[in-house]
């Protein structure tokens, strides 16, 4: 009997599995593919678990198909505003309503699925690893990351991976990603001499100097886009004083400047560049600006070519639409795959993730089950 | 025996009245006046301490010399930056560093010093009414204004009037100031539109409007002074998102700017110039600028005259050095006293006021008992 995509999905969502919980959704994937002769073993490090799983003998000749997915899910918010209770998987109207349903409990269900029904009606001469995280939304330091660590241990090898993060912003079908930007926060804080506001001869005032600097960051374009990306962007996302007193000119502010960036930069040539940029300012003012940065992770792209095109061809079969191969859109766990194998993404459409009533339409939970079971059979010449 | 002025600063300082915070210091100062044979009142409104003090009979003959101060100080900021605990009073190297040592416990207690032996050793033909306020430094609405409108209510009237708040800038001495400049604030709230930082192009971010905002502000030079007052300052004082997530743009951001300005302006003509500038950065950004504005005082002066002259012949008696009649810095509650009789101010060097290690040097507080002494006996005609 074939894994019903909707039903297990709803059974992940009522796994309540808010990073680093577990909440039993890991536990759910391994029974289900361990019934269906898979091997799973589990993962856990630092406080998040992780779920590793292989159908076909490490040692067998064949490729390699690998599947990348999470289980955790970002906080609910206050729980008032949800029409549904978030971990009820109530269906309305054609939708699913949940946390996890769009992000990802829905493209993780549909893998499995279209897996388990793959290994059972045509077992492939080849294998398929499924890795499943549960900290892809906190701090990913355990995740993904501790899987490929214990995958290098264990000489388990990927050929190629397949990521089923929701990469369409509209319409199934529309987009899948063969890359990401790199992201980069910035955290500046601006020291002058703090005094009384009615006499600022006497203090140096770090707020107009660090107005200047947002400025100057804001305003400058860092490039208009590369041959797969689209142009770089620099947000600033905080500005705070944390000054109590109207009348007292701060002695300090803080400023979170964060980049998404293509590949015509790299996160060492941004910071230079940020660092520049504040001395030119420091010299302008008198203020002193101290500068710490954290690096998500550089930009990649994984060529069009044989593994993006069988996935393309596989939506296009099934949606009658061409994904557009897009790098937009913030960091996934691909970023970390693609060190092991060539990575692509394809997912079905995200507009309602990290949202209140965040929901799935029904049928592309099914429509994302038969692309994915295309694109095995491809895969593995069927 | 005399009451040491600078063990009675010493106490004050060890009363932790940050605004609205009595802290002790209004009680402690309450007992030393009535030793000394003022009766005194306690009037408290709004969560606000105040203390009305007189020596000499309300329907005795003899003029009325008045005092007004305060005992609140502004917030210590990050207490780790302090050489000493801010409220301790430690003396090291002939300075005693505190918060509240300049502005204005050290002035307060060199007046109650003066004021009491003075009517112990020549009880004057006349009154002494002196005024603390807990609010000088924060709203001011319960402040000054409470104690004038109670006076007002029973009949009790200064004939003049010395507020006691710092007015030297470097040197002890040089200077009084006989009117003010105006104060006002205006709390701009700036609001575009909230999205994820990878995703600026559906956000409209309103920190970078403000900072654009803050720029035109800060560099705007509003005049450059009138006959009896100094160039009018803008200061930026706050600027704040209030963002807890470094990779969402907000929707808002706030910044208070602080307006002192003199004669040439007033505070609607400048309230109709801070709506300009924000709408053409509205008109540039798409951001809405809300804008609330706080008036504290127009500017006033009282022009030199007998009152001011005895001032300055103590001054220059005790210190050797003839005080410039100035209008520059800040507000004081000088501009509600204006309203009841004649005031002019004089104190020692205010330079660390609303700093970190704000300090007093010790012997400037000997001397402007000193000073006080001399002014109060030349007024009573000793």
């Amino acid at each position: 009997m074939s894994l019903d995509p909707v039903d297990l999905t709803a059974r992940l969502v009522r796994c309540a599995s808010v990073t680093p919980e577990e909440g039993g959704a890991l536990v759910l994937l391994a029974q289900e593919l361990e019934q269906a002769g898979f091997s799973t073993t589990r993962i856990d490090r630092g406080g998040v678990c992780n779920l590793f799983a292989r159908w076909g003998d490490q040692g067998a000749n064949g490729p390699v198909l690998g599947f990348n997915g999470h289980t955790d899910v970002v906080p609910v918010g206050d729980v008032a505003d949800w029409t549904f209770d978030p971990f009820s998987a109530t269906i309305k109207d054609g939708f699913m309503y949940g946390r996890g349903t769009t992000d990802m409990k829905s493209g993780v269900a549909a893998f499995v699925a279209a897996a388990v029904d793959f290994v059972r009606d045509t077992p492939p001469d080849g294998s398929i690893i499924i890795t499943i995280t549960g900290d892809e939304e906190g701090p990913a330091k355990h995740g993904t990351v501790a899987i490929l660590e214990w995958m290098a241990e264990h000489n388990q090898q990927m050929d190629h991976c397949l990521v089923g993060e929701p990469t369409c912003p509209e319409t199934m079908g529309e987009m899948m990603k063969i890359g990401r930007r790199g992201s980069m926060t910035a955290y500046f804080t601006a020291r002058g001499v703090q005094g009384h506001a009615a006499y600022p001869h006497r203090a140096n005032n770090p707020v107009p100097a660090m107005a200047q600097l947002v400025g100057a960051l804001s305003g400058h374009v860092l490039d208009d886009g590369t041959d797969h990306f689209d142009p770089s962007t620099l947000v600033v996302t905080t500005f705070d004083t944390g000054n109590p007193a109207n009348n007292v000119i701060p002695a300090q502010c803080k400023t979170t400047v964060n980049i998404r960036f293509n590949d015509a930069h790299t996160a060492d040539d941004l910071t230079t560049w940020l660092r520049r940029q504040a001395d030119a300012v420091a010299a302008d003012t008198g203020v002193v600006f101290d500068m710490d940065v954290s690096v998500s992770g550089e930009s990649f792209v994984t060529p069009p070519g044989k593994l993006s095109d069988m996935v393309a061809q596989a939506v296009s079969a099934e949606t009658g639409v061409v994904p557009e191969m897009s790098t937009s859109g913030g960091t996934s766990d691909a970023r970390f795959v693609k060190h092991h194998c060539e990575v692509v993404e394809f997912g079905l459409v995200g507009k309602s993730m990290h949202q209140v009533d965040e929901r799935v339409k029904v049928e592309q939970i099914g429509q994302l089950k038969a692309i994915y079971a295309r694109f095995i059979r491809d895969y593995f010449g069927g």
